[in-house]
């Protein structure tokens, strides 16, 4: 099959790639129909990621339909349409009793297209082998098309992660840090809890535009220091809620410099780096809660599916570019560097 | 000044009546601007609250202006414009620390043109007396209308309370029974915890048009049974959360059978009945939370306020009459005969 | 094997009964080593759940030790000591998956040694079948006695429920209504919230004395009016958190009096009846939070375990009665009458 | 009068200094009967919070009785025991009525015998001036004597608050780094939560020993790394909520060592330094609640005296010195070096 893999810093290929197949009996392969590029295949590409075995098939998003499953597997059959969550987990293990997925002991963690535990073979391509299918598995809706599903299974839900983790209540102000795909999906999503107002902050016009449209209030940090423009909207306290949603120490800075007395700061962007210099004294005396985690996404996909049936979260608004897998090195180039207005960009094998 | 007051079933008169004073140095005076007809006055239009005396001035929701304070007031004065909430509460009991205020034990109780405690004037009327001035009161921000304000000392801490309670989690299916003006600012409550879909009972039109405005699907109760019509779209498995916004043995019947196991049904209708045949045994195997209660308004008013500036929250839609407080008895009416398409009155002093 | 199997009101008899057998690859086949006679079985004693057949083996309570496993049951092996919850749930469905598995929709609520859904052996036996058999154990760590795990399959799990659904928080006065083994574990569930005080309230002076043993206030029903004596005791509020643990009206009555506005009533007293005359009217004035259901003890074992192997909850001190299998009819005659001081009733084949 | 000032690097002397009295109708006068030597004196001690002015009056853990009272005030009177939080608020402002009274915005965050806002004496005196005596107050109840109800005003809020911050639930493992007076009421307050364990980690011996008395598993960072010992006996995984109650970066460490996948830690620590290097990818990958503040213990005082009436918190056990006023300086020196045994010196004047 085709496959985008990676063999070094900024290099992707689209290569021939051997067929997966099942080697468990808890296993299903899918045939992907729609796969896309994550934020944090980036730090792959980008090399911060050190770890992974050259020729990796990248990609953990994806929507698709089962050709096969392992003899054990009882929920699914072939041809049902599905999606699944970026991380890999048995469901039986304790961390995935104490709801902890992404937490797996089985797996050690894993992720498709990384290696965390072991490594995986990823979504960009024409096939995946998924484990435990039951427990990974959402049967997408009869007449939902992909885009609207595909995000379910990381982005989205890790949104909306970012937003109930703030614990935003009816009637706050909310501020959200970064408007790449998640930053606007946690806005959509940060609207489902209420606010009053909130404030979307970013360099990118564009994407600060798509904010706007959903319903968020602009602020162009390229413009004005958007902790002082954010703190005078707000008689100076600042925000109960400060989603940090980029994965960058400046970033990270803004959210807590954001966050009023008593509030939370609620971070999804993922850190490769080792430290931050947190403000720890700053923090003691402004009463701080500070909550960060890669997302158990498997958590949310049923409940967000409602959501996305009724229109009240339109994950399909992000999505700037659809190519074919081959064309996927000029996707990861243009998503790199915010070319042609790109935002989230899917790939059709 | 002039006033409404009650003199027996469905007798209310506009009437002279002694303008009220400082009583307190904690009281302030108000010239009312706006009050409005609310659905437990018809309780004691009706006389299901038979101990108030004939001739108490009725009415418990207003927006007015300071006109004097008494000399401990510290945080208003004359000139500042002000709502108030319908139960009267020092702010400085046990029951009022446990933020519990419409269970105060310095007002036993007490609300405006009632008599739970001691009888209190209400506020159909020119001028009312509030006690405990800078605990109840809330500033109204510059600019805005009296008609947006008002509902935030009652009906719309209510429907929010009742929605509050409920629990609703983003995705969820919600219920609620009644789109009089309770349950149709429950409705407007319900959406801003993000439900995949609000379910709107009723058995007059106009109500259920307006509850579809609102982003609800109406189910009109006079054409088919509710709970199987509400079921039939939930997979037989009902909702996780009923909201009960009537106060008849009937609506509640309906909110108990439509509601999930493991579900809430939320109720602030009041009751003036002892006792309703609760299905313990269906309760029991169904596992049931059940939560039932006066609104304590006073909790509420300062976090909806800029749900309301904001525009998330629009409760003059529900206003239908607006009339000055000489044809209050014609209020009175055609809102207890559902005439005119009346779903709530105001009244101009 | 020999068998405790119903016949009749008050009609238990020791009884030749067929071994059960693996049917399904998901079943286990477990050697019982303890088994208990539970309040709930008084029910099916006195003829109040009259759907069950003639002859039915009774119990749902029980410890011991894995037989045999069907095929796909992964986690467990002959040899394994388990202990399991009272009602058969699937671990698949949608109930399941939302955490309620006391209202499993593959078994449509199944118990052993009851009827709900379809009919299933019970526990006082030498063996039993027990479907889904993964989802269904717990592993009993080595060196615990039987009687220290027993209990967590059913009435511990829901005494602790009770006491949780109570929403208790330290610094609380609590009540609960009834001492008999269920009570009683509530008792001492009650006290790892950090209540300030826990009233215990009943009329058999045995059952209050090891109450008080267990840290409670004792108040004997018998003697004095409870809802008296305990708002006597607390400034004539009331208690913010009661606890049912009965299942007859008078106890909910008893539970309803004693409780303060704006708290929580909590029952898990199994009602037989359809109706309660609840006082509706009552309950809106004070604020009330009523919960009441049958407990999804699976949800419970895994967390309640270490704090019986850390000593902070003792089920063991309830044990009044330790018999073989075959004096059955006469642990449940005195269970019932609350003869020879019975609390609980052990079995051992 | 006579008060324990400071005067440069562990220069405390006690001195004649000039008696409060009454500025502000709100304000009450205090002869203080006990006070008490906190561990943030130390900060001041040691030049760590250098814009004090020399000679202020230091300290702010006390109880005492009222001996005048400004007009204003209505809820105490000349003769009423009384204890206080240890920050002071108004009761009144937005901060104060968000439940955040040690961001009082009126006194700019204000303590007393510190310079956080404007500078007010403290209460190792013979009196103090308490601003906004009826918000501030707490009656000490007849018979309590001083040394249970002092530490209601800080140490124990904050031992208390630290546990609650937690979320330690029933059947949790908890880890307390640091065994000082705030590490052992934090010990004393994590036991109200029903955990399964609680490990205490320290380095002195004689305070181990305390933690191993309120039912705590010792763990001695003298001799062994306390992460890997806490990790040994909780299968690797660590534990679900540990609890920082030091303030020293080491502490820190050790606490985010700790903790398992999923799990909080919560710091009442008092930080001085500005920055702290934060694991921030391994809290990414580790999904972590990161809790840090300043108590707001005025919240606290009222749920937390029957704690200590009904002897569930026992706070006088961490009384290691009661001495007069004069010996101040002593008290200090031996609390700094942990000599004598030092834990927590009462001053009586």
């Amino acid at each position: 099959m085709k496959a985008i893999t990676l063999h070094g810093v900024a290099d992707v290929r689209v290569q021939e790639h051997a067929d997966p197949r099942i080697q468990e009996p808890t296993d299903a392969l899918v045939r992907i129909t729609t796969s896309a590029i994550c934020g944090s295949d980036l730090h792959y590409y980008h090399g911060r990621f050190p770890n992974v075995e050259p020729g990796i098939v990248l990609g953990h998003e994806f929507v698709g339909e089962v050709v096969e499953v392992g003899a054990e597997v009882r929920g699914f059959r072939p041809g049902d349409r599905v999606v699944a969550p970026f991380s890999i987990s048995c469901g039986r293990c304790e961390a995935c009793k104490e709801r902890l997925p992404a937490q797996c002991q089985t797996t050690n963690r894993a992720v498709f297209g990384g290696r965390f535990g072991r490594q995986y073979p990823g979504a960009q391509a024409s096939f995946i082998r998924v484990p435990f299918a039951d427990f990974m598995f959402e049967r997408v809706p009869a007449g939902m098309p992909d885009e609207q599903a595909i995000f379910l299974g990381d982005i989205l839900a890790t949104g909306y992660f970012c937003a109930e983790s703030g614990g935003i209540r009816p009637g706050d102000q909310v501020a959200v840090v970064g408007c790449g795909p998640v930053g606007l999906l946690a806005i959509q999503s940060a609207q489902l809890f209420g606010p009053a107002r909130v404030f979307a902050v970013d360099r990118v016009d564009y994407r600060l535009a798509l904010a706007e449209a959903f319903g968020a209030v602009p602020v162009d940090a390229s413009r004005a220091d958007p902790v002082a423009a954010i703190r005078a909207e707000t008689g100076g306290r600042g925000v109960p809620v400060a989603m940090e949603c980029v994965g960058h120490a400046s970033a990270l800075e803004t959210a807590l410099g954001l966050v009023k007395a008593g509030g939370t700061v609620s971070v999804v962007g993922v850190y490769a780096e080792a430290a931050f210099p947190f403000p720890i004294s700053q923090a003691f005396f402004g009463d701080l809660t500070f909550k960060i985690g890669i997302c158990n996404a498997r958590n949310y996909i049923t409940r967000l599916l409602p959501l996305v049936q009724a229109g009240r979260l339109v994950p399909t608004r992000i999505v700037s570019h659809v190519m074919g897998l081959a064309e996927g090195p000029r996707g990861y180039r243009i998503f790199d560097r915010k070319e042609e207005r790109a935002i989230k960009v899917l790939l059709k094998p």
